[in-house]
């Protein structure tokens, strides 16, 4: 199955940004053991942006079947990635790193959840690969 | 006149992206219609992006007269869009080819409205000939 | 094409009433305008009440294909019309000379849009013919 | 016993008005089975307006021991209803063809309800007889 | 001066509708003794109607200086009769003779109070005087 | 017709709890009379329990054709009966012996009628009859 | 009769104070103006106070029969001082010059209304007589 | 690692309640499969109820390492089993067979989220495997 | 004095449930100290039920004067238990053994509150010492 | 032990205010009975004042170990007594003589209670003694 | 420059009233340094009070050109203070020495901040300073 | 000290845009001016960007101590920005040049407020400078 994982806004600051909260693995890292991880089994690709638009453009444009997507601050307003994913024709899975109902009552709103197939959240780096299992088994 | 047509974020998909409710005309025919039938009329002049921001540097840069903007789902919360439109000095009219007081709450509120000229919404592709109409007639 | 315009409350003071909101124009100076331009094209009639039980039994009685209202004040609350306008099979266009969406917050609602096939706002008197277009072109 | 069952706006249209939500029979078969059944038992009368005024001014007029109303939209916005039934020293019971908390939202507050004896609502053509069974019993 | 007192919805029931709240004055009575008081001062007339579309007509048709309006239930809701107050160039007072801050929650909003000069609740038939007082003094 | 009629929560104390609100006839009693008047026409059952979590079993495993169902104060939270009334395939008539809507603001909301077939609510005794005949006629 | 007229926060900056809102006349003025206007009629005292806890204690020491009040802005948040009003065996009615009403959202809400016998607004300095004559006629 | 997988309210009718949402496998099938599948692996066990305080009761009483929890629709407003979650010194994680926030808004909002470590809503009955990975790997 | 005191949901974990909020203390040492400090006093007996219901029927039930009740977590929502005590015929106290306003917004509402006599909240266990005493003194 | 008990707003009219709400005992008799029942326990000194600073004032600049405060109307809205209460170092319990939670909405928050050790409420004028045994027992 | 800076409610304690909020520096060495660095610049004056209306007073009564208020918790209630502000004729300046925004949500809302010049927050001490150069630079 | 200076979006048309409130001078002048005052003092760089994941990366990829951003819109509803200043480790104060507080309600929210050292509101283009002030002295 060919599966791309978007990691969204911030997340390139993985590792050094509130390694409390986010933990202390890079965005490197966590690709990398990903990919390790299903090497055999999964053609996994990885995207991440900084730029809304940039994610909803690339939600149309790759050429994969599914979706891990991480939104990171636009989980909670971004129409626009919402509006992407209902009309991309994909599956597609949201996931978050921290338990978002755990945080800021802002935090506890997803404006993506709604028009994805299902949700995880709360497991640190393990949430990308149930995703894939949830995808796959 | 010189009119800028402006479409929004996820607007290169359209023709392919729930054709049920946003039509199955592609970006390019709706371009090639609204040029083919103002061509002895007006300038008309197309801008799509999925990029909040530059949407916003478009309104104050382009050299128009007037604008017609379907900001997609920026509609319901860029208020940095809502500031381009107030400051641009332009005529600027906010058209949307579904109803949105037919859909879901979160569509019902337009940030950008209150800016602008007027309002058109719910006629599929008519909208950016009756916004050309409103601001030329 | 059998179009019927109707007009709601206060409607009957148009030219007097808040003339820098409304325009100078008289209801009577609106409709003459309208009969004169679609004289060869459409069969448009005219109704006006303030009461709001009379514009629904005018909403099922008439026998037009499709309907242009300007419900005034009655936009914001009356279900009445909203429930005439969902119940009477004919096509129905919402239009509003001002925009709506720059006033009172309380104008910004309207109890008949999600029931409309499309509404048209802010541009004077030239709603009536933008709408009359959306209908037949 | 003497009872008027008034019927609100939009009443007129039934069995022509979205007749999938509200039945097949027009308000004169409806009436004429109510009259049919009790021609023996109570004096049964029937007043419907579409105009929330002339609703008011019947509930204090006619000279019945009870009413049944079925005050349609007005239900949901008319405090001038509720205090025509609060102050007509009547006993008044509120029925409703459909069952308005499956529906839209603003279609589950009855502004009449907490004035009136008790409500019915959600079995068709039957609520009028089940009112006129709770009054007599 | 030339004054037109207007007696909204369910007024005419005056003296006989819960009379411990509304007293126990007919309107009638209410209207011969403002008469009698004014003579020969001022010039007063009275309009009730229990039909916001008519109430509304009224406020622009008379040709009273000034409006003293006890709108009864549609001071809660009646956007309508605020519009024709706002449009209809003439002075207009907001009375009622209840406290309408001692009432449930409903009552203590009056969508009309925005658009009068001034308001004056809660001392029985005193308020109509009150309001010419305050008018013509 | 098989119906079973469900007591909710503190209906054992019928008679002697409040009885200015819910009158004076035991649980016992109310269920005599209804066997009574029904013995020959409907087999009807009757189940009382002041444990949410056992009327949604009795729900499923009752083998009734009909339910009527006075959930008492778990009307107003247990979502657990109405996702049990949602999904027992049986219909179900919601019925109160108070009128809700006259009492306090929490007790006007039901989140169980969305799923049942109708509603009755403000006849005392009496709504368990007219439940039944709703049903049946 | 025995009155005194209560002037809270801010009343003491009359005349300098926002002129355009509350008029040029200093306290001082309103005060000889009452006085001489009643001088044969009633005995008329008065108060001002910036504090809040003063006015209550106000309320309930002098030895009036009745309190004209206008309580600046403590109207829209003093619950002391509408206990003061509610515990004091005094009749009280609440003026304010401006209609609060038109003013910002904040100012259309008062604590005190409730507890008052009426409330007079708008109407410049001719409050407090209106209130005079309507406690008093 | 002893794990026990809760099952809440109306969750023992799952296959013939509402198949189309909750599928077609009995309880019966769920828990076969998750014990087949982990039967070398983990001790799995099981618990169903209906009764909140069962539930509560159960969390604190059994002698697992983790919870796997699926509390129905007590998940949306049992504050007696986030209490129970918070103060039993167990991992706990929250599934849901459907995705929540895909249903009505009642149902997107989960009060024992923010006390559990992860939760994990939308594919159906690999929830519960889903869980245990993150548990165990 | 015949007194009973009713321990509602997780209160049976009293001691090892979250000691830093509720205390070190076994249900049963708090039981056995209050026994000991009234033995001669007052006929003190005792009840814990984490099932909503079950406290539902033992406020009718039992034969004491008076309750002492700290239901735990149904305070916030159990609308089935403030009706039992509304009905109950007895006295009834509400006590919290911590501040609930200091705590989460959801648990600074008690929807038993106002039908009980008075409430004490926030001195551990001393709690029910004080509304005994508050019972007899 | 050295307490203070500080009385708010309109307390010094205790005993003529609505007696029926707060009792016939004036503050001094109450005071008398407090320090009567201590005299040989705990050092108890009283202050009352109507104003909202003198009381911070008050709670910073006594000398006292303890407080126990019934702040009146205060309670409901001065963050400035709550701020003083929670930067003083002292204990402070909050009273109140009626159970706020029968009341009107509005009395129903108390802005202190959060930065108190615990609050009583209901009991009359028990609540000073019960709350001087909560601190010192 | 003649300024005056107003310290509001609490204000009087500062050093010892949570320190590791608002600093270890008493109101007394705040005035000195401020007195100090502006001695050769401006004619600084300070005012403290922890009464409402004394600071509403002050406002008028002082015969500065600009304040700078820091109003304490009554920034957030306060309208009198706002009213006071609003009508003073001076330059006002708000200043809070801690960041409002990231403490409870009731102090993120100053009811003065609109009538004000202009906010600086959350620099300790220096927010004195600022403001005197935003008033003078 | 190293400092940057962060313009949101719209920023990069200041001197054209609404100039009545935004003031006149271009960004570029603006920009001058702080470089000319601190050029011997600190090192300030600036950046600006229409586009909200663009200042993102620009807040943690730049190397500066501190960073003092006016973020336009965006500070209204960019959860993005505030995480990226959360996660930055630099100081970071917010700026606004116009008065937020007295503009229309949705510029009275600063999602990045909470996590910024503090505020500094409504001086025009003084607020630059005034930041630096707070920063370094």
């Amino acid at each position: 199955m060919k599966i791309e994982i978007i990691f969204g806004v911030n997340m390139g600051a993985l590792g050094t940004r509130e390694p409390e909260k986010y933990g202390e693995s890079s965005l490197q890292q966590i690709c990398n053991q990903i990919t390790e991880k299903y090497k055999n089994k999964h053609q996994i690709t990885f995207f991440q942006s900084d730029i809304e638009g940039e994610i909803c453009s690339r939600i149309f444009s790759n050429d994969c079947e599914a979706i891990v997507i991480n939104a990171g601050a636009y989980t909670h307003y971004s129409i626009a990635i919402r509006d992407a994913i209902a009309g991309c024709n994909k599956r597609v899975i949201e996931v978050h790193q921290t338990n978002l109902f755990a945080r800021e009552q802002f935090r506890q709103v997803s404006v993506i959840a709604p028009v994805c197939e299902g949700t995880i959240c709360g497991f640190g780096e393990k949430v990308y690969s149930a995703a894939i299992e949830c995808l796959t088994v």
